[in-house]
Protein backbone atom coordinates (compact mmCIF):
# COMPACT_ATOMS: atom_id res chain seq x y z
CA UNK A 1 0.00 0.00 0.00
CA UNK A 2 1.80 3.44 -1.00
CA UNK A 3 1.53 6.34 1.80
CA UNK A 4 -1.20 7.80 0.14
CA UNK A 5 -3.58 5.27 0.34
CA UNK A 6 -2.11 4.42 3.85
CA UNK A 7 -2.62 8.50 5.21
CA UNK A 8 -6.01 8.18 3.84
CA UNK A 9 -6.90 4.90 5.42
CA UNK A 10 -5.39 6.35 8.74
CA UNK A 11 -7.93 9.07 9.01
CA UNK A 12 -9.49 10.36 11.46
CA UNK A 13 -10.94 13.37 13.04
CA UNK A 14 -8.86 14.93 15.33
CA UNK A 15 -10.88 16.94 18.32
CA UNK A 16 -8.12 17.22 20.88
CA UNK A 17 -4.60 19.19 19.89
CA UNK A 18 -1.67 20.01 21.90
CA UNK A 19 -1.12 23.90 22.13
CA UNK A 20 1.41 24.26 19.56
CA UNK A 21 0.61 26.85 17.10
CA UNK A 22 1.63 25.18 13.13
CA UNK A 23 4.36 26.96 11.52
CA UNK A 24 4.53 29.17 8.69
CA UNK A 25 6.11 26.55 6.80
CA UNK A 26 3.08 24.19 7.41
CA UNK A 27 0.55 26.41 6.84
CA UNK A 28 1.54 27.28 3.39
CA UNK A 29 2.18 23.51 2.36
CA UNK A 30 -1.53 22.96 3.18
CA UNK A 31 -3.16 25.92 1.18
CA UNK A 32 -0.63 24.81 -1.63
CA UNK A 33 -2.19 21.35 -1.56
CA UNK A 34 -5.62 22.93 -1.64
CA UNK A 35 -4.63 25.06 -4.48
CA UNK A 36 -3.55 22.07 -6.54
CA UNK A 37 -7.34 20.21 -6.35
CA UNK A 38 -8.54 20.41 -9.89
CA UNK A 39 -12.03 22.88 -10.05
CA UNK A 40 -14.86 22.95 -12.91
CA UNK A 41 -13.00 25.32 -15.71
CA UNK A 42 -9.95 26.08 -13.69
CA UNK A 43 -12.06 28.69 -11.59
CA UNK A 44 -10.38 27.92 -8.39
CA UNK A 45 -13.94 29.09 -7.19
CA UNK A 46 -12.90 29.55 -3.20
CA UNK A 47 -10.68 31.60 -0.71
CA UNK A 48 -9.35 30.38 2.15
CA UNK A 49 -9.08 32.59 5.36
CA UNK A 50 -6.60 32.02 8.30
CA UNK A 51 -8.38 33.21 11.68
CA UNK A 52 -5.33 34.54 13.97
CA UNK A 53 -7.31 37.44 15.54
CA UNK A 54 -8.05 35.89 19.41
CA UNK A 55 -11.32 38.12 19.43
CA UNK A 56 -12.63 36.70 16.21
CA UNK A 57 -11.60 33.46 16.84
CA UNK A 58 -13.30 33.96 20.50
CA UNK A 59 -16.52 34.69 18.48
CA UNK A 60 -16.31 32.34 16.22
CA UNK A 61 -16.01 29.48 18.25
CA UNK A 62 -19.23 30.70 20.74
CA UNK A 63 -21.38 30.95 17.48
CA UNK A 64 -20.36 27.66 16.16
CA UNK A 65 -20.12 25.72 19.62
CA UNK A 66 -17.20 24.24 19.05
CA UNK A 67 -14.35 24.62 21.65
CA UNK A 68 -11.95 22.86 18.87
CA UNK A 69 -11.77 26.50 16.71
CA UNK A 70 -9.91 28.47 19.92
CA UNK A 71 -7.80 25.32 20.91
CA UNK A 72 -6.59 24.29 17.35
CA UNK A 73 -2.86 24.78 16.29
CA UNK A 74 -4.39 27.17 13.39
CA UNK A 75 -7.77 27.83 12.22
CA UNK A 76 -8.73 28.12 8.16
CA UNK A 77 -12.46 28.88 6.55
CA UNK A 78 -12.93 27.56 3.57
CA UNK A 79 -15.43 29.79 1.29
CA UNK A 80 -17.22 29.33 -2.08
CA UNK A 81 -15.75 32.35 -3.89
CA UNK A 82 -17.41 33.29 -7.43
CA UNK A 83 -16.77 36.79 -6.69
CA UNK A 84 -12.58 37.14 -7.98
CA UNK A 85 -13.40 35.04 -11.73
CA UNK A 86 -15.66 38.56 -12.02
CA UNK A 87 -13.13 41.13 -11.16
CA UNK A 88 -11.61 42.13 -14.49
CA UNK A 89 -15.24 42.20 -16.40
CA UNK A 90 -16.74 45.38 -16.62
CA UNK A 91 -19.77 46.46 -14.94
CA UNK A 92 -22.16 45.81 -17.30
CA UNK A 93 -20.74 42.35 -17.70
CA UNK A 94 -20.58 41.46 -14.15
CA UNK A 95 -24.52 42.55 -13.89
CA UNK A 96 -24.66 39.89 -16.78
CA UNK A 97 -22.20 37.24 -14.84
CA UNK A 98 -24.18 37.80 -11.61
CA UNK A 99 -27.53 37.31 -12.80
CA UNK A 100 -26.14 33.59 -14.25
CA UNK A 101 -24.62 32.66 -10.90
CA UNK A 102 -27.65 33.25 -9.60
CA UNK A 103 -28.22 29.46 -11.61
CA UNK A 104 -28.06 26.43 -8.85
CA UNK A 105 -25.45 24.66 -10.93
CA UNK A 106 -23.02 27.66 -10.49
CA UNK A 107 -23.47 27.28 -6.52
CA UNK A 108 -23.04 23.43 -7.00
CA UNK A 109 -19.62 24.00 -9.20
CA UNK A 110 -18.16 25.76 -6.63
CA UNK A 111 -19.20 23.95 -3.32
CA UNK A 112 -17.81 20.96 -4.82
CA UNK A 113 -14.48 22.31 -6.19
CA UNK A 114 -14.25 23.73 -3.04
CA UNK A 115 -14.59 20.59 -1.01
CA UNK A 116 -11.45 18.91 -3.32
CA UNK A 117 -9.25 21.49 -2.47
CA UNK A 118 -10.77 21.22 1.17
CA UNK A 119 -9.60 17.81 1.15
CA UNK A 120 -6.24 18.29 -0.25
CA UNK A 121 -5.73 20.61 2.71
CA UNK A 122 -7.18 17.89 5.24
CA UNK A 123 -4.73 14.99 3.57
CA UNK A 124 -1.62 17.45 3.48
CA UNK A 125 -1.75 18.32 7.12
CA UNK A 126 -2.15 14.45 8.13
CA UNK A 127 0.73 13.91 5.69
CA UNK A 128 2.94 15.80 8.32
CA UNK A 129 1.82 14.37 11.32
CA UNK A 130 -0.85 16.65 11.77
CA UNK A 131 -4.84 16.43 12.58
CA UNK A 132 -7.75 17.95 11.60
CA UNK A 133 -11.21 17.98 12.06
CA UNK A 134 -13.82 19.67 9.41
CA UNK A 135 -16.54 22.29 11.04
CA UNK A 136 -19.55 22.82 9.49
CA UNK A 137 -20.43 24.69 12.91
CA UNK A 138 -19.25 27.84 11.03
CA UNK A 139 -22.69 28.12 9.62
CA UNK A 140 -23.98 28.82 13.26
CA UNK A 141 -22.03 32.28 12.98
CA UNK A 142 -23.84 33.47 10.02
CA UNK A 143 -24.61 35.86 8.54
CA UNK A 144 -21.97 38.07 11.32
CA UNK A 145 -19.20 35.87 10.34
CA UNK A 146 -19.56 37.40 6.53
CA UNK A 147 -19.51 40.80 8.52
CA UNK A 148 -16.41 40.04 10.72
CA UNK A 149 -14.17 38.53 7.64
CA UNK A 150 -15.74 41.40 5.43
CA UNK A 151 -16.76 39.04 2.63
CA UNK A 152 -17.86 40.10 -0.93
CA UNK A 153 -21.17 38.98 -2.41
CA UNK A 154 -20.06 35.39 -4.50
CA UNK A 155 -18.09 34.70 -1.25
CA UNK A 156 -19.60 32.08 0.98
CA UNK A 157 -18.01 30.41 4.00
CA UNK A 158 -18.68 26.69 3.65
CA UNK A 159 -16.64 24.98 6.65
CA UNK A 160 -13.60 25.21 8.92
CA UNK A 161 -10.84 23.08 9.09
CA UNK A 162 -8.75 22.96 12.58
CA UNK A 163 -5.42 21.79 12.43
CA UNK A 164 -2.97 21.14 15.32
CA UNK A 165 -0.73 18.92 16.53
CA UNK A 166 -3.09 15.85 17.82
CA UNK A 167 -3.03 14.99 21.84
CA UNK A 168 -5.53 11.81 20.81
CA UNK A 169 -5.63 9.08 18.40
CA UNK A 170 -9.50 7.81 18.42
CA UNK A 171 -10.72 5.09 17.10
CA UNK A 172 -11.80 4.93 13.46
CA UNK A 173 -15.64 4.97 12.76
CA UNK A 174 -16.55 1.80 10.26
CA UNK A 175 -17.55 2.44 7.26
CA UNK A 176 -21.03 1.79 5.85
CA UNK A 177 -20.28 -1.84 3.81
CA UNK A 178 -18.62 -1.15 -0.13
CA UNK A 179 -21.44 -2.77 -1.17
CA UNK A 180 -24.12 -0.62 -0.01
CA UNK A 181 -21.90 2.62 -1.40
CA UNK A 182 -21.00 1.28 -4.70
CA UNK A 183 -22.94 -0.21 -7.88
CA UNK A 184 -22.16 -1.09 -11.27
CA UNK A 185 -24.44 0.25 -14.30
CA UNK A 186 -27.47 0.41 -11.92
CA UNK A 187 -28.73 1.41 -8.08
CA UNK A 188 -29.51 -0.94 -5.54
CA UNK A 189 -32.91 -0.65 -4.26
CA UNK A 190 -32.43 -3.30 -1.87
CA UNK A 191 -30.43 -2.01 0.07
CA UNK A 192 -32.60 -1.65 3.48
CA UNK A 193 -31.12 -4.85 5.10
CA UNK A 194 -27.52 -3.66 4.69
CA UNK A 195 -28.57 -0.71 6.36
CA UNK A 196 -30.36 -2.53 9.30
CA UNK A 197 -26.87 -4.61 9.37
CA UNK A 198 -24.96 -1.37 9.73
CA UNK A 199 -26.99 -0.16 12.08
CA UNK A 200 -26.20 -2.20 14.15
CA UNK A 201 -22.52 -2.45 13.74
CA UNK A 202 -22.72 1.33 14.75
CA UNK A 203 -24.64 0.79 17.78
CA UNK A 204 -21.94 -1.42 18.91
CA UNK A 205 -19.23 0.60 17.90
CA UNK A 206 -20.86 3.68 19.93
CA UNK A 207 -21.56 1.72 22.98
CA UNK A 208 -17.87 0.35 22.86
CA UNK A 209 -15.55 3.23 21.97
CA UNK A 210 -13.69 4.84 24.37
CA UNK A 211 -14.59 8.37 24.59
CA UNK A 212 -18.09 9.96 23.54
CA UNK A 213 -19.83 6.78 24.10
CA UNK A 214 -23.63 6.69 23.21
CA UNK A 215 -26.41 4.67 22.43
CA UNK A 216 -27.22 5.25 18.53
CA UNK A 217 -27.58 3.56 15.61
CA UNK A 218 -26.26 4.81 12.34
CA UNK A 219 -29.69 5.81 10.65
CA UNK A 220 -30.93 6.38 14.55
CA UNK A 221 -29.07 9.56 14.61
CA UNK A 222 -30.55 10.91 11.25
CA UNK A 223 -34.17 9.92 12.45
CA UNK A 224 -33.85 12.03 15.34
CA UNK A 225 -32.00 14.62 13.45
CA UNK A 226 -34.46 15.19 10.55
CA UNK A 227 -37.90 13.91 12.15
CA UNK A 228 -38.60 16.89 13.93
CA UNK A 229 -38.87 20.90 12.58
CA UNK A 230 -35.83 22.33 11.74
CA UNK A 231 -35.47 26.42 11.41
CA UNK A 232 -33.00 25.74 8.67
CA UNK A 233 -34.62 28.65 6.53
CA UNK A 234 -32.84 31.27 6.94
CA UNK A 235 -29.24 29.02 5.83
CA UNK A 236 -30.81 29.72 2.39
CA UNK A 237 -31.95 33.25 2.98
CA UNK A 238 -28.07 34.08 3.93
CA UNK A 239 -26.93 31.97 0.42
CA UNK A 240 -29.62 34.32 -1.56
CA UNK A 241 -28.82 37.23 0.12
CA UNK A 242 -24.97 36.41 -1.20
CA UNK A 243 -25.99 36.77 -4.92
CA UNK A 244 -26.66 32.92 -5.47
CA UNK A 245 -30.99 33.04 -5.87
CA UNK A 246 -30.63 28.91 -6.73
CA UNK A 247 -32.65 29.81 -9.37
CA UNK B 1 8.17 16.62 1.08
CA UNK B 2 6.69 13.33 1.62
CA UNK B 3 5.02 11.43 -1.11
CA UNK B 4 1.22 12.72 -0.18
CA UNK B 5 1.94 16.38 -1.02
CA UNK B 6 4.48 15.17 -3.76
CA UNK B 7 0.99 13.39 -5.68
CA UNK B 8 -1.16 16.08 -4.63
CA UNK B 9 1.46 18.85 -5.89
CA UNK B 10 1.87 16.30 -9.30
CA UNK B 11 -1.51 17.00 -10.53
CA UNK B 12 -2.91 17.57 -14.09
CA UNK B 13 -6.11 16.08 -15.41
CA UNK B 14 -5.75 13.73 -18.06
CA UNK B 15 -7.79 13.42 -20.82
CA UNK B 16 -5.90 10.62 -22.98
CA UNK B 17 -5.32 6.91 -21.62
CA UNK B 18 -3.74 3.83 -23.31
CA UNK B 19 -6.36 1.28 -23.96
CA UNK B 20 -6.06 -0.74 -20.44
CA UNK B 21 -8.71 -1.59 -18.19
CA UNK B 22 -8.25 -1.25 -14.51
CA UNK B 23 -7.57 -4.06 -12.06
CA UNK B 24 -10.61 -4.87 -9.76
CA UNK B 25 -7.58 -4.57 -6.85
CA UNK B 26 -7.24 -0.89 -8.32
CA UNK B 27 -11.06 -0.35 -8.20
CA UNK B 28 -11.70 -1.58 -4.88
CA UNK B 29 -8.32 0.78 -3.70
CA UNK B 30 -10.32 3.67 -5.24
CA UNK B 31 -13.53 3.04 -3.59
CA UNK B 32 -12.06 2.11 -0.40
CA UNK B 33 -10.20 5.81 -0.31
CA UNK B 34 -13.57 7.46 -1.22
CA UNK B 35 -15.27 6.10 1.35
CA UNK B 36 -12.65 6.65 4.07
CA UNK B 37 -12.88 10.70 3.81
CA UNK B 38 -15.00 12.79 6.60
CA UNK B 39 -18.14 13.35 6.23
CA UNK B 40 -21.01 15.70 7.94
CA UNK B 41 -22.17 13.71 11.00
CA UNK B 42 -20.57 10.55 9.49
CA UNK B 43 -23.54 10.83 6.93
CA UNK B 44 -21.40 8.93 4.16
CA UNK B 45 -23.94 10.92 1.93
CA UNK B 46 -22.40 10.03 -1.68
CA UNK B 47 -23.06 6.79 -3.74
CA UNK B 48 -20.35 6.05 -6.34
CA UNK B 49 -21.73 4.24 -9.70
CA UNK B 50 -19.10 2.40 -12.20
CA UNK B 51 -20.35 2.48 -15.32
CA UNK B 52 -18.99 -0.80 -17.67
CA UNK B 53 -21.95 -1.47 -19.61
CA UNK B 54 -20.90 -0.71 -23.23
CA UNK B 55 -24.03 0.68 -24.52
CA UNK B 56 -24.50 2.81 -21.21
CA UNK B 57 -21.21 4.69 -21.53
CA UNK B 58 -21.85 5.02 -25.20
CA UNK B 59 -24.99 7.20 -24.50
CA UNK B 60 -23.29 9.12 -21.37
CA UNK B 61 -20.37 10.19 -23.58
CA UNK B 62 -22.58 11.15 -26.37
CA UNK B 63 -24.48 13.14 -24.31
CA UNK B 64 -21.67 14.56 -21.95
CA UNK B 65 -19.93 15.67 -25.11
CA UNK B 66 -16.97 13.91 -23.70
CA UNK B 67 -15.38 11.24 -25.42
CA UNK B 68 -12.75 10.61 -22.25
CA UNK B 69 -15.74 8.47 -20.66
CA UNK B 70 -15.65 5.80 -23.63
CA UNK B 71 -11.55 5.72 -23.71
CA UNK B 72 -10.59 5.47 -19.89
CA UNK B 73 -9.73 1.88 -18.24
CA UNK B 74 -12.54 2.38 -15.70
CA UNK B 75 -15.76 5.62 -15.54
CA UNK B 76 -16.82 6.54 -12.30
CA UNK B 77 -19.94 8.31 -11.55
CA UNK B 78 -20.13 10.27 -8.28
CA UNK B 79 -23.86 10.52 -6.92
CA UNK B 80 -24.91 12.84 -3.84
CA UNK B 81 -27.02 10.43 -1.71
CA UNK B 82 -29.16 11.35 0.78
CA UNK B 83 -31.85 8.75 0.34
CA UNK B 84 -30.14 5.43 2.26
CA UNK B 85 -29.77 7.07 5.50
CA UNK B 86 -33.53 7.50 5.42
CA UNK B 87 -34.08 3.52 4.37
CA UNK B 88 -34.95 1.98 7.93
CA UNK B 89 -37.20 5.18 9.14
CA UNK B 90 -40.93 4.41 9.29
CA UNK B 91 -42.98 5.79 6.40
CA UNK B 92 -44.19 8.68 8.63
CA UNK B 93 -40.65 9.28 9.66
CA UNK B 94 -39.76 9.39 5.95
CA UNK B 95 -41.76 12.23 4.91
CA UNK B 96 -40.84 14.26 7.35
CA UNK B 97 -37.48 13.53 7.05
CA UNK B 98 -37.62 14.11 2.88
CA UNK B 99 -39.27 17.61 4.15
CA UNK B 100 -36.36 18.89 5.68
CA UNK B 101 -33.92 17.74 2.98
CA UNK B 102 -35.90 20.35 0.99
CA UNK B 103 -33.72 22.67 2.99
CA UNK B 104 -30.71 23.76 0.52
CA UNK B 105 -28.04 23.24 3.34
CA UNK B 106 -28.73 19.73 3.51
CA UNK B 107 -28.10 20.02 -0.28
CA UNK B 108 -24.70 21.88 0.07
CA UNK B 109 -23.80 19.39 2.86
CA UNK B 110 -24.11 16.26 0.44
CA UNK B 111 -22.37 17.73 -2.50
CA UNK B 112 -19.65 18.74 -0.09
CA UNK B 113 -19.25 15.46 1.50
CA UNK B 114 -19.49 13.63 -1.91
CA UNK B 115 -16.66 15.73 -3.47
CA UNK B 116 -14.43 15.27 -0.38
CA UNK B 117 -14.84 11.10 -0.79
CA UNK B 118 -14.48 12.14 -4.86
CA UNK B 119 -10.66 13.89 -3.82
CA UNK B 120 -9.40 10.96 -1.99
CA UNK B 121 -10.60 8.79 -4.87
CA UNK B 122 -8.54 10.87 -7.37
CA UNK B 123 -5.69 10.80 -4.96
CA UNK B 124 -5.83 7.04 -4.46
CA UNK B 125 -5.85 7.04 -8.46
CA UNK B 126 -3.07 9.28 -8.81
CA UNK B 127 -0.91 7.60 -6.02
CA UNK B 128 -1.13 4.29 -8.33
CA UNK B 129 0.22 6.02 -11.19
CA UNK B 130 -3.14 6.22 -12.98
CA UNK B 131 -4.69 9.16 -14.51
CA UNK B 132 -7.82 10.86 -13.80
CA UNK B 133 -9.98 13.65 -14.82
CA UNK B 134 -13.03 15.13 -13.23
CA UNK B 135 -16.13 15.70 -15.53
CA UNK B 136 -19.07 17.73 -15.17
CA UNK B 137 -20.55 17.28 -18.26
CA UNK B 138 -22.69 14.27 -17.05
CA UNK B 139 -24.79 17.06 -16.61
CA UNK B 140 -25.79 17.34 -20.14
CA UNK B 141 -26.84 13.62 -20.25
CA UNK B 142 -29.59 14.35 -17.17
CA UNK B 143 -32.36 13.98 -16.87
CA UNK B 144 -32.07 10.73 -18.78
CA UNK B 145 -28.76 9.14 -16.76
CA UNK B 146 -31.03 9.14 -13.77
CA UNK B 147 -33.39 6.68 -15.22
CA UNK B 148 -30.09 5.03 -16.95
CA UNK B 149 -29.01 4.17 -13.88
CA UNK B 150 -32.10 3.42 -11.98
CA UNK B 151 -31.25 6.49 -9.15
CA UNK B 152 -33.92 7.30 -6.33
CA UNK B 153 -35.15 10.58 -5.00
CA UNK B 154 -32.56 12.59 -3.18
CA UNK B 155 -29.98 10.80 -5.36
CA UNK B 156 -28.04 13.04 -7.86
CA UNK B 157 -25.49 12.48 -9.99
CA UNK B 158 -22.69 14.93 -9.46
CA UNK B 159 -19.23 14.39 -11.79
CA UNK B 160 -18.04 11.83 -13.69
CA UNK B 161 -14.31 10.30 -12.87
CA UNK B 162 -12.62 8.40 -15.44
CA UNK B 163 -9.69 6.67 -14.63
CA UNK B 164 -6.75 5.16 -16.36
CA UNK B 165 -3.31 4.08 -17.49
CA UNK B 166 -1.99 7.96 -18.78
CA UNK B 167 -0.78 8.21 -22.41
CA UNK B 168 -0.04 12.10 -22.19
CA UNK B 169 1.90 14.42 -19.62
CA UNK B 170 0.61 17.53 -19.58
CA UNK B 171 1.83 20.70 -18.49
CA UNK B 172 0.65 21.81 -15.42
CA UNK B 173 -1.92 25.08 -15.23
CA UNK B 174 -0.76 27.92 -13.40
CA UNK B 175 -2.57 28.49 -10.20
CA UNK B 176 -3.74 31.92 -8.95
CA UNK B 177 -1.32 33.66 -6.73
CA UNK B 178 -1.60 32.11 -3.13
CA UNK B 179 -1.95 36.10 -2.13
CA UNK B 180 -4.76 35.78 -4.00
CA UNK B 181 -7.03 32.84 -2.49
CA UNK B 182 -5.34 32.89 1.21
CA UNK B 183 -6.19 35.59 3.68
CA UNK B 184 -5.62 36.08 7.06
CA UNK B 185 -9.12 37.91 9.28
CA UNK B 186 -10.14 39.82 6.29
CA UNK B 187 -11.20 38.94 2.74
CA UNK B 188 -8.59 41.54 0.21
CA UNK B 189 -11.13 43.61 -1.57
CA UNK B 190 -8.06 44.98 -3.46
CA UNK B 191 -7.53 42.29 -5.78
CA UNK B 192 -8.23 43.65 -9.52
CA UNK B 193 -4.37 43.99 -10.00
CA UNK B 194 -3.39 40.83 -9.09
CA UNK B 195 -6.04 39.00 -10.89
CA UNK B 196 -4.65 40.92 -14.03
CA UNK B 197 -1.60 39.79 -13.91
CA UNK B 198 -2.45 36.15 -13.49
CA UNK B 199 -4.85 36.96 -16.49
CA UNK B 200 -1.89 37.55 -18.34
CA UNK B 201 0.18 34.79 -17.06
CA UNK B 202 -2.57 32.07 -17.89
CA UNK B 203 -2.78 34.03 -21.64
CA UNK B 204 1.07 33.16 -21.86
CA UNK B 205 0.57 29.55 -21.16
CA UNK B 206 -2.83 28.69 -23.08
CA UNK B 207 -1.07 30.77 -25.72
CA UNK B 208 2.24 28.52 -25.50
CA UNK B 209 1.08 24.71 -24.14
CA UNK B 210 1.80 22.17 -26.37
CA UNK B 211 -2.01 20.77 -26.74
CA UNK B 212 -4.92 22.69 -27.40
CA UNK B 213 -3.23 25.83 -27.92
CA UNK B 214 -6.14 29.07 -27.34
CA UNK B 215 -5.51 32.51 -27.12
CA UNK B 216 -7.52 33.42 -23.70
CA UNK B 217 -7.27 34.99 -20.24
CA UNK B 218 -8.28 33.53 -17.45
CA UNK B 219 -10.89 36.40 -16.80
CA UNK B 220 -11.72 36.28 -20.57
CA UNK B 221 -12.92 32.79 -20.03
CA UNK B 222 -15.40 33.33 -17.82
CA UNK B 223 -16.52 36.37 -18.82
CA UNK B 224 -17.18 34.65 -22.59
CA UNK B 225 -18.95 31.48 -20.61
CA UNK B 226 -21.37 34.37 -18.22
CA UNK B 227 -21.57 37.48 -20.32
CA UNK B 228 -24.66 35.60 -22.48
CA UNK B 229 -28.08 33.91 -21.38
CA UNK B 230 -27.32 30.60 -19.74
CA UNK B 231 -30.20 28.07 -20.27
CA UNK B 232 -29.64 26.28 -16.74
CA UNK B 233 -32.77 26.49 -15.46
CA UNK B 234 -33.59 23.06 -16.17
CA UNK B 235 -30.41 21.99 -13.94
CA UNK B 236 -32.57 23.63 -10.69
CA UNK B 237 -35.82 21.93 -12.10
CA UNK B 238 -33.80 18.53 -12.26
CA UNK B 239 -32.91 18.47 -8.43
CA UNK B 240 -35.97 19.93 -7.47
CA UNK B 241 -37.51 16.96 -9.24
CA UNK B 242 -35.41 14.72 -6.99
CA UNK B 243 -36.59 15.61 -3.86
CA UNK B 244 -34.15 18.81 -3.00
CA UNK B 245 -36.54 21.93 -2.73
CA UNK B 246 -33.54 23.92 -1.98
CA UNK B 247 -36.51 25.85 0.55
Amino acid sequence: MNEVIQVIRQHRSIRKFKNIPLTGEQIEAIIDAAQMAPTSAHMQPFSIIGVTDQELLKKIAARSENPWIEECGYFFIFCADLHRMMLAAAPDQQEKMGANLNFSYFYQTAVLSSALALQNANLAAESMGLGAVIIGGITGALPELDQWLELPDFVIPLVGLAVGVPDEFPEQKPRLPRSAVFFENQYNHDLKAQVQRYDREIEEYYGARTNNKQKASWSGKFIAMLDKDLPLGGYTEYVRSKGFDLK
